[in-house]
């Protein structure tokens, strides 16, 4: 783990670059706002893999979250660790070494996972009963994404009913997230999308009731879409994960009115390392500081200085003629163009209000890929 | 730091995904050939940003490398506590906070930095008589690449004056890494871009000689081109560093006849989680497991196979009415787009001989940003 690059009580024009900082004003109104805009009928459940950070999940669930989500089963072990109690799996989770860790993991938290397939469900079966556990497993319905799920309807019904099957298992609703409709620009097509997505998740969970089978939970959303979700009458738990901190990406889809103003709360610290002409200059930020992979970062409050280009370990930017132009060590703030991998190169999260560092919280699940 | 996803002595199909392999005789023959292919009158200096780890840096030192290049100050704080000693850091270090860590770092290590700008200079020397130590700077010269870097020519001339008139830096010579012509496809266009590199490179070097200035060293060269350099008699450095992996971007090259055939060494194994449709199939390993700033990865050794998506944590296979198609649970070998900004995701190499992990080695400076 490499050593944090700054000091509580420092000055963020201190802090050494490139650093992840988080506004925690920012932060703090967001996780605010998200518990507000939720229906009360809907369960709030954030997903932890934007922020991978046990300190982030405790204050959500302070806020009213249930518990939250993780992707990975290593992922969802730091976080118990950190002193999460549910932990959400929404992913497959396949092979016998990953599905005993999940099983044992059960011992300690509350765990729930995902199955799309009958022989997965057999071996998550086997591993919970040697483990003595038992495990909340949902399916995953292909809702329009086209990634990994279970068609909607008969086929979806007959895993159920496998599931149901298991001594171990518990079948626990259905998963119909729409990872596409999230970064659709037009909110009408947004909601026309979740809008399908919610008659397939309605429809499934119709014919698995009429077999006696409860079907609990219908779970999906993001913090695209999370209010068609919320108000939909289909689904009783929601996922949202960036909203705690917003990226470039997100901030480029048009919102409804009445949609909360997520603030961006997410930056990355960079210094000018090079100014080689008037029209350019160089930051010490690249693709290993924030990931490029939807789009560049933008510059913060800085008209007319474009980040163009990154290659591994520098930034550079375009300076216009009319912009006042970055000057040799002077710091700059970028917003990420996508939040959930560029918090995933850093140890450490910066935390910062009215300009001053008032904590540093570890990335608890940085690098947790398995 | 993550626990490695694997114990030595384990076959490669039962180590945890997705995992960062390496292998072993594909490394081995890789350094082996980069050594014997240098010009005897040219140093090889590999750079340390593409695999992070001092393990490695050790096996390039031993097989003929006088040093290796660092990026940050502290990947080479990470690479000297490791056992190397002698690190370029191929960039401007500006700040306060990260010159002094270069100039302390000058007490332990033969330590070089770059500069483009008479204040870093400045702000160097300051530091080094501070830690009571000399550092050898440098100049990056804008040889084609247009990032960082000051003019060649009479703009050069003049920083080195101003170098060589600092008690505690020594004006050491040129850096002229052309980044860009890396990658270009061609190999005559390549080759064209090298020889204009070159050529800036000499005429600096001959104006400044002629004020009396001794101007030991021209630096440069990637994996890309660096038959090149080294065939030029202008550079008598080369820093080349991705030929020790591979990745899909490089393989994408059209290589001069004569030129070291590297091997493959690096992928990702990763795991099918999912084969929701018959022409479709999902690994494990997404944007955080494999960066796509370059392109997808490639499925090796299974025609028909194209990894056609990345979302953060999941990969979307297509898979070809003629193809194998990949079965649930079966594992995969990707092969990076770029292999840089994969490795700085991981903290271990599983290192693999037909078949078998025979060692773990940590990625020293992984995330090692400042």
């Amino acid at each position: 783990m490499v050593i944090a690059p700054a000091r509580i009580g420092m000055h963020l024009e201190d802090v050494d670059t490139p650093a992840l900082v988080v506004d925690l004003d920012a932060l703090e109104s967001n996780i605010g706002r998200m518990a507000k805009a939720v229906d009360h009928a809907v369960r709030l459940r954030p997903h932890a893999k934007s922020h991978k950070c046990a300190e982030i999940a405790r204050r959500q669930i302070a806020a009213g979250a249930v518990g939250v989500c993780s992707q990975k089963v290593s992922e969802a072990e730091a976080l118990v660790a950190g002193g999460v109690a549910d932990v959400l799996v929404t992913n497959e989770i396949v092979g016998a070494r990953k599905v005993e860790r999940l099983a044992r993991l059960a011992r300690e938290a509350k765990v729930g996972v995902l199955a799309d397939d009958a022989g997965n469900v057999a071996e998550l079966d086997a591993a919970a009963r040697a483990e003595r556990v038992r495990l909340d497993v949902l399916i995953e319905i292909d809702v329009g994404a086209h990634r990994c799920g279970i068609e909607p309807g008969a086929p979806a019904l007959a895993l159920a009913k496998a599931i149901a099957g298991c001594r171990n298992l518990r079948f626990a609703g259905l998963h119909a997230y729409h990872g596409a409709a999230q970064h659709v620009r037009s909110a009408s097509e947004r909601a026309a999308a979740i809008a399908a997505a919610a008659e397939k998740a309605r429809m499934t969970k119709a014919l698995i009731e009429r077999e006696g089978l409860a079907c609990e939970t219908i779970t999906g959303a993001g913090t695209g879409t999370f209010l068609l979700e919320s108000g939909s009458r289909v689904f009783n738990e929601i996922q949202p994960g960036s909203y705690v901190f917003m990226d470039a990406d997100y901030n480029r889809n048009a919102w409804e009115t009445g949609w909360p103003r997520f603030e961006q709360s997410l930056f990355v610290l960079a210094t000018v390392m090079s100014v080689p002409a008037s029209d350019r200059a160089v930051v010490d930020a690249g693709l290993k500081a924030s990931s490029v992979d939807s789009g560049m970062p933008l510059v913060h409050e800085r008209p007319g200085v474009e980040y163009a280009k990154a290659s591994d370990e520098h930034g550079v930017l375009k300076i216009a003629p009319s912009a006042k132009a970055p000057k040799l060590g002077e710091k700059l703030l970028l917003i990420p163009g996508h939040c959930d991998p560029t918090v995933n190169l850093y140890d450490w999260f910066v935390c910062v209000r009215k300009g001053r560092v008032e904590a540093l919280w570890p990335v608890t699940a940085r690098g947790a890929l398995y």
